[in-house]
């Protein structure tokens, strides 16, 4: 064991704005020895999330901030490679917070194992079967409540969460409007997802595209990015209207303090309801989500698409291409093969 | 009945930051005759709200803005003089959206008859057994939704709806702050209401101070104000905390448009709820609240003050001196004697 040798992003400093190479140092390490009770898995998959941006500044956020030294947090999907705990056989599939690194040393508790079968292909542990798909779940069905004919209005909507939610939202015979950023995703979550319309919020007038689309209204949006899209989707608000509050992506990398939206007193008038989630809450539910998420993959209810970036030195690019907008679905770093 | 002259304010123009005179003009006119099913209110009380300064705009709300010429809309309490319908008594007490005018012509079902009796002074009507104390309950109940040991704060503690939200929040057993603007008002809400501790934001540093009295954080934030203090309460909420958003009086004023508060990713990263109530809404519950808030001014455990202006002319006046704070407890204009 000790003669692996691990290749781990550390952060080195805290972004202002956009991250700058230098923000994580790259480091060849000794992998170390086991303890008892733990496991040493070989990661496969990288998650890239925007919540990583969040995890590398000192904002105010839901878990620490990653420490400047620190391994850069981040969920993986590994193969188990030794074991010092009964109960996880190497060869297991786990994924947890492995960190952006080749190898993870971690208490077998820390670590899920999946069940590997040949109908489900490793990037659906990726991309459906984990945080995301859960985030779209429990935020759209738990907090959003949509009803049977509603208009649910989804931003970053072919991203991976919101990809999800468009597609739970048709499930339940709501009219779903997205909003994206590029014509090629504004087809892709109309022609191939089923959303009834899409917006290109770099081409077109959100607005007027909204009042459009949604011609009764919005009862639910599910909200991945804050700033003008908020204030947009509050303008147009059913009375009684959910806000699920997923994501404030807008504001990541931002170097001044933001003001919230224009429109909040929307929130009072219209009587919202405007809620945080955060999936860490839903760990104990998971399964009441991850069978149903896996049912509707196998109907074809439910489709996906991965966005992998090669190696674990391009990470850090991958991190800021999510930001910029690169992906079309879940972005991954693709670390080793299985 | 046609001898009998009203005196009514009409809404003359909307107001463009603090209202002015001449943006209510004042009116003799004749009460004209009863149709059937008609009620001839003469009105003894006023009701004054922060809302009435959002209905003389044109931002957006919750019920259509008073229109230019139009009677300026208000909530009333008044003595039946005629009546042409069968189930209504001259000599009824009535409550209901009389608007400012000495007296009311409407269809007898728009006034709600209310119980006479020795128990209960006329003025509890106007503080506490209406739309005031139906607020303050519904909202700190059914949104709030404290557990007994958390923490309430309660801005604009001293007006009507605040020191009702404190004292129903002990009642519950929470700890319950009061932020107000003057001394004498927190003096009243923790000597004589019993909250746990008041701030005067005039004069203190309400950051430090709710740092200092919220030693637990924040649980649920009743918000009547906005602005910097839901900035501030925002930041030392708990996870999972709740913003009943009930009034942003310290934007109703405003000739630009306000930003949202700069701690919105709060709601985020903490998981917060974050609803508006209006009291429209629970119309069919009153029947819930009124007896509960008849107990606990029979028992002792609900206090009210009321600030009472003299003369339907001074309406305009008593409207400014409201959205500045100079009122204790309940603001009304007096019209008549019983």
């Amino acid at each position: 064991m000790t003669t692996r040798k691990n290749r781990v992003w550390r952060l080195a400093s805290r972004p202002q704005g956009v991250p700058q190479e230098g923000d994580l140092s790259w480091h060849e390490e000794p992998v170390g020895d086991l303890a008892d009770g733990q496991v040493l898995v070989r990661n496969l998959y990288l998650s890239i999330d925007p919540t990583n941006r969040i995890w590398m500044s000192d904002m105010p956020q839901y878990m620490p901030p990653v420490a400047i030294g620190e391994v850069m947090r981040g969920g993986t999907l590994g193969i188990v490679e030794e074991s010092k705990h009964p109960d996880v056989a190497p060869g297991s599939l786990v994924s947890g917070m492995g960190g952006w690194q080749m190898y993870t040393k971690a208490a077998a508790a820390e670590m899920q194992v999946l069940p590997q079968s040949p109908q489900i292909p490793l990037d659906a542990y990726m991309a459906v079967l984990n945080h995301i798909g859960a985030t779209a779940f429990f935020g759209l069905l738990d907090i959003g409540q949509p009803k049977a004919g509603e208009t649910i209005l989804v931003s970053a909507a072919a991203g991976a969460v919101g990809s999800l939610v468009g597609q739970i939202g048709k499930i339940h015979e709501c009219r779903v409007v997205g909003i994206a950023g590029t014509d090629d995703k504004c087809r892709w979550i109309t022609e191939e997802l089923g959303f009834d319309a899409a917006i290109n919020y770099r081409t077109e007038d959100v607005g007027q595209k909204l009042d459009e689309h949604c011609p009764n209204g919005i009862d639910v949006y599910f909200d991945n990015v804050g700033g003008a899209t908020l204030d947009a989707a509050l303008a147009r608000a059913n009375n009684h209207g959910r806000i699920v509050e997923c994501g404030l992506i807008s504001m990541y990398n931002a170097t001044e303090a933001v003001p919230g939206p224009y429109n909040y007193s929307a929130i009072l008038m219209k009587r919202l309801r405007v809620q945080g989630i955060i999936i860490l809450d839903y760990a104990h539910r998971f399964g009441e989500a991850i069978p149903k998420l896996a049912q509707w993959l196998a109907t074809g209810q439910l489709k996906y698409r991965i966005f992998t970036v090669d190696g674990l030195e391009n990470a850090p690019k991958a991190l800021v291409q999510l930001l910029k907008g690169a992906n079309t679905g879940k972005m991954a770093v693709k670390i080793s093969e299985p």
